[in-house]
């Protein structure tokens, strides 16, 4: 098997096109598509619409080529959308796809997918130990789908997990149980928390006996630094990507990934991409660019207010919200040394690294 | 004379206190400060406040250690104000102080500072021929009192410059005059691009020819590497601060400057560093960046809607300013390679460097 | 013919759940659906993708009803969207319906709807005497269409337009053509002031001798009572949709309309309710305010700064649009005398109505 | 003794002219003023600086009349800044000031003022019952040196108390106390509700059994209907502004007041016209508005997501904070009925008023 990776534009949240002619192009086939991430130009956050209008589109737009119904696209495909595209990132779609080839692997390791889903989640399991569990035996099952025998080689797990909403609160209530918050904005962070947790738990990031319900959400020292967690209203399960090499997948692609410790970390970004036999000095020339498939980047901004002893304003602005200033400046830096805004940098990372920092994992083919 | 600068944090707009310990640490004496520029944490648009705040915040604050009343401090020191910290930009003042010295100067060039007024520019000038002249003309000035005779030893022009109101608009259609706009924000942007070109034009930096009213505000192609304007409403006239390097000056601080061609320039920035003895191997050292006094830049999204061929969303967001946008992403790309936050990136690039670009200039320590 | 009217809440954009709802209590039938107007709950101006968005999910919604393609669906149906629900707005459809009754009409005016199109506009023709002229022929097509033969009897005419993208713009230079702008947004304002002049030179509302390329977006003395227009990038002709009672129709619906002098012009409000034989003495109570079928109002905020008097912010404020704060300020007036807030309240009133102020109608059945 | 109310523009938050030409025009003497609050046109929320520059800037205006020094003028005079003034409020002051007169009092009761500080108010007592006691104390020294024996009587309570910095809160933790809570924008909310609960046990309006810690911030069924709240970070203490009618005053004005239950509430609006002896029949008219000195009001969403029963979007939108969506409409809901926009609406009603509902009172002078 071969994971083919596609980055392509998007005018708009419902302009699938350039998906469609990736297609057309003969580059994939339909059916070979896995996975599709979206980085739409919404807010990011509660009222964000891009996302959903932007899985529509896609789902509009598949339903012919794929042979079902829109409705049955996203059962088909795992789509994944990140809003905001602060500061100079560009919209843009991921596209992830399995062609099963003939030809035995190298013996070198390869890009590796696999997704895998969480049963539905109850409301009062959102937030809460259940899930933290739930999500880690869907990590390794999909590690399992791909063929990615050893924790040191996953480089990336995507979460899309689901948030509570007042319709979801109600019934909790009307069976007598209790959710985790009474808030819905805040089940968003406690759903990525605990999903993120769950990567961590599944990889042997973090020790079992420090996971109970109050760590959730308040133990900032417990987190995954491969974990890329995102809540939406749309689903009741957690839907789970992998990421990573297998000697058992073949081809050109393969990924790597760094934490980085705070907003500017350049160096741990250099590190990877160091990895991945770049020659760093200053920023990618284009043909070195051109080997880059894809950069996948979580931004926060710090609890403490500082950057290094420097005071940010991001949590204090009360027009702008905290995470679109983190992406605009995790993008800032990306973009500086890799030449390019088409980067899938997200927010809201809570136990996905450090305080103020994020995860951050490059995909590449392999200079040739 | 010795060009000294001090780069201090504020806690909010009113917060002059780091200035003043400047003074009670003896570090400058009240009567050596020549220039304060701040970067303050409001929108940067047309209702930041922030700017005036810090102001007065500067002027109630220095008024006893300059032995004058409030109303008289920005007289004797120039004030600029620049609102917008984005991303992770942090609220700072960069204050500047001239030292007479007995010793004589060294025979390398340090960093030199001169400070000229235009006279009090009519409503119908603004944004047309007559600022772009009186302008070059208090550029030319102030290079004098700084001592610098070559053009080439200018790298900073910073300039403040009135813009219209309704009430001035009103004076000059009571006398039978037009102005160049009847829109107040448009003003802004016009009356910067005729400062830019103003001191474009002292600098010798564009065709005389090419200059004229139609060309302001409209021919991108002309522009300055070196100069970087904000409008204020608390002015009449325009304020000029020429920074250089002269001979004729003494002590270790020097600068230097740079075009980044778009917002996302990094190997330019690196020039300047390189320019400044910085070794650049990814980002500075906590011991290198210690050598920087001062970044200062100009951020603008470019007019084509893209960067590198990739679409941003910078003019078509109505939640956000674009300036507000561009301010965040340079802030990142200069983060990441300087390791630090306090960056004085100021918005609205008008005739100051190209599209989507603009000037960059560095103050630092010679290594020792 | 009978024109029924049912206003129905939307979850969020992409919930065409109630629409499908009426039709599956037997209230209207799919066929008889000829225009369906949106409140959505985007910012109203340039990225504002929830207007895209509800449109795409009724389409979806409506093509099995239809028995047409999700394509079809905007040929058959006229969809007119209007994001923006500041303040206290409510996310609403209204759904307008044309029943074929074998009864005669009684005699009085009720309710009539007709619609038109105008033929594909040129880009150099937008925001010009061209698009004033079409835009006036198909408000007499329509009004014909809804058996409108006196101009007194028209009470609303909606107008969706286009608007120049670089595109569009690209492609009249290629042809030697000059558009009247070269700036996207500007010309959202100058295509809904041709449009809304069209109106007004069809209903006579104008002397034709006073209009020209040079007054539209510049002579606020011109203006229709009863226009309410909306640009929107996704179609390249403009569709009208005329609103007005007449003896040809029957049934217990009417419409009657008023001009707001100011924003908060609560007289002339009143003077509509009056007009429909409600009694005002404060607020409508339940029973009365559920004769209110609809009401439609444009917004905007007064040149002039100032409301009676008053200084307010709307234009100065960088963080919220103008036409955000607008919307939010007539809702609340209109709110406080009718006791309900899903008000399709929409903003860029330019020539449709006075300056700050606007058109306001509203559809009402007849006391019983 | 008699309690003068004066409503005068501000062109921008350092513009306190029109404050100095009462003085100059001889209708108050500086030493008379007890109080001035102020609508300023920040976002009222974390990041409003307005209020400070304000603040200053009449600190620095009043200096010189009153004698003393600008640092001196707060505790002369009590200054409450409230941001805000979205849809089409107009930032104004409400100057109170208090004139001794040898005339005795008509028999009537008329506008009475009185103010009061609580100690100092340590961190771990913000939000919890030490500052619901201490307020209820400080509002019943107030309504003492009123001369307002009567609850009754009292109309308007006006808090400005203190809210948790980061700072204060690590204060907290080296004594070894906990504060109620360890986010700095929860603390306002805490501190406001705290307040008004005080006033709330102060005069009666709660059954003091039902007030423990655990119910503040979040019991909404206890409130005040008269208290009004502002957090700000400038100070330590409460200051509490009493006003209500009392016969130990004399002159015209008089105050009255209600409760707004929800954001359209326009009748409760209109019963306190009509207990201030305005007929009511639409809009005041310019003569009857011109007897209304100030109108005071508290705005904030429904936490139930609707306002009867319809959506509305203020909680969820990130792009705009909840309160200034409320202070825009329920701004419009009162410009409709009272025919102006320079009304003092405030946010963040915790325990003022019901939930998405707020206190409301007018300030007339007497129809003579």
């Amino acid at each position: 098997m071969e994971c083919l990776v596609h980055r392509v534009p998007m005018r708009d949240p419902s302009d699938a096109s350039a998906v469609l002619q990736l297609i057309d192009d003969r580059l994939i086939a339909a059916h070979e598509i896995v996975a599709i991430f979206g980085k739409t130009e919404g807010n990011g956050c509660v009222n964000d619409f891009t996302r959903g209008y932007a899985t529509m589109a896609l789902s509009v737009a598949l339903a012919k080529p794929l042979g079902v119904t829109a409705e049955e696209v996203p059962v088909r495909v795992a789509i994944v959308m990140s809003g905001g595209t602060e500061g100079g990132l560009s919209p843009h779609f991921l596209v992830f796809a399995v062609r099963e080839r003939g030809a035995a692997p190298s013996g070198s390791k390869s890009l590796a997918i696999g997704a895998a889903s969480t049963p539905v989640l109850l409301p009062e399991q959102i937030g809460r130990m259940p899930q933290v569990e739930a999500t880690a035996a869907a990590v390794r099952e999909a590690m399992k789908r791909a063929a990615i025998a050893d924790d040191a080689d996953v480089h990336w797990v995507q979460i899309k997990c689901p948030l509570l909403t007042s319709g979801r609160m109600a019934d909790a209530a009307s069976r007598g149980a209790a959710t985790a918050t009474d808030n819905t904005y805040a089940s968003m962070a406690l759903s990525r928390g605990a999903s993120a947790l769950g990567a961590a738990l599944a990889l042997g990031e973090v020790d079992p006996a420090a996971l109970d319900d109050r760590a959730i959400g308040r133990d900032v020292g417990l987190w995954s630094p491969r974990a890329s967690a995102s809540a939406g209203v749309e689903l009741l399960h957690s839907e789970i990507i992998v990421l990573g090499n297998s000697a058992a997948w073949s081809g050109d692609n393969v990924i790597a990934h760094g934490v980085m410790r705070d907003a500017i970390d350049l160096p741990s970004v250099i590190d990877v991409l160091n990895e991945l036999d770049f020659k760093i000095a200053g920023q990618l020339d284009e043909v070195a660019a051109s080997r880059i498939l894809a950069v996948l980047a979580k931004a926060e901004a710090s609890r403490s207010g500082t950057i290094r002893g420097a005071r940010h304003v991001m949590s204090d602005d009360s027009d702008i919200q905290a995470s679109r200033h983190a992406r605009a400046l995790v993008g800032g830096v990306l973009a500086g040394i890799i030449g390019r805004t088409d980067l899938f940098v997200s927010g809201g990372a809570e136990h996905q690294g450090p305080d103020g920092g994020g995860p951050i994992a490059v995909i590449a083919r392999r200079p040739s």
